[in-house]
């Protein structure tokens, strides 16, 4: 069960907030990118960002010398991922909804010294962007290691919340002259785009070709 | 040209930054959900929520009774939209990256109370989530609008960022007999979903059926 305390429990629209540890996994596992918000002198600031998870803890990165950035006034982060499946179209402007799966974690940004934990946590962030990648490319060097800050999230705070579904409207407008239902979203990978740079004869490996 | 503030002068990739009008609006206006940053008992929160946009303003929205949330501790509120077009596959984890547009919009979101206005604001949402709807279905009621908090956020401290292109590999690793590239991320509408509720021979619109 995710925990519930008084920032993860949602005060309103209850029915689409779920309680399934799962469901988090899912919707953290699938995402590409997260939305990191951080307090900077007091605003907030919402930056795209990679992230990366291993059991109960998200991995983000950055070069070093944005550390403050990512991490703001005292270390407080929350970290949202979205997926956004569908536009809801009702029968009345009021109803109209989006079909989405977002998580929300919040916590205090850790900074990651251990070595072998920031290995770690670097190839889940990259396996997360481009899985089969890290036992492909070059690996990071050591000077490579050190210009990039590994932040660590508990997802001990998290919530989930999932629409699914058609419509609901007023019992009134379901007699009107109008189409309802959804217009799904859908995300696919394209045809690879190779490197102008690249030599002949290396073409592009199973795990980039057949992405899910 | 965008301002230039200290929060929206980019510290680091300035190259990525673009000072282009257009670009800002051409992100704007072809997102679906934003990302919204406010702070709340200090901490940053981050939910996903839909906007519109009439020249230099951006029309927030939610229940009354969630404003306390949308405005947060003295109304500063962070707005990101972010389109990600593909994953950069570069012959090292280094240079893994990403090719996206994101608009980051800074400022005081003001509670919007004069009738017109709020009406063009929810226009200006309903339209950007479901263009030709607000001609097609029921517009809100009284108490439906009594109910909707409309936010305006000025488009003034904005900025924009946009990558582009394949990787950029160090000078050594163009050796390596590594495939580099672009996955491009493709996102496109699917069939419409009819409401089960929906009674025969009313067919989906053209909007509805020919989505761009």
């Amino acid at each position: 069960m995710l925990s519930s305390t008084p920032r993860t429990t949602l005060g309103r629209e209850k029915q689409r907030a779920s309680t399934d540890r799962d469901d988090l996994y899912e919707v953290l596992d699938t995402g590409l990118v997260c939305h990191l918000g951080v307090v900077v002198n007091g605003h907030p600031m919402v930056v795209p960002t990679g992230y990366g998870r291993i059991g109960e803890t998200l991995y983000l990165h950055g070069s070093t010398g944005a550390t403050s950035l990512r991490t703001g006034d005292g270390g407080e982060v929350c970290v949202t991922v979205t997926h956004l499946d569908g536009i809801v179209l009702a029968r009345s402007v009021f109803h109209h909804s989006v079909n989405y799966r977002s998580a929300v974690v919040y916590g205090r940004a850790r900074l990651v010294t251990d070595p072998d934990e920031r290995m770690e946590g670097l190839r889940a962030l990259s396996e997360q962007l481009a899985p089969g990648q890290w036992d492909y490319v070059r690996r990071p060097s050591r000077k490579e290691l050190a210009a990039t800050a590994v932040l660590a999230l508990s997802l001990e705070e998290a919530s989930v919340k999932i629409r699914r579904g058609g419509p609901k409207d007023e019992e009134e407008d379901y007699d009107l002259p109008v189409w309802a239902g959804v217009l799904p979203l859908v995300t696919a990978w394209g045809e690879p785009e190779p490197d102008p740079m690249l030599p002949e004869g290396i073409g592009a490996p199973v795990h980039i070709l057949h992405r899910e």
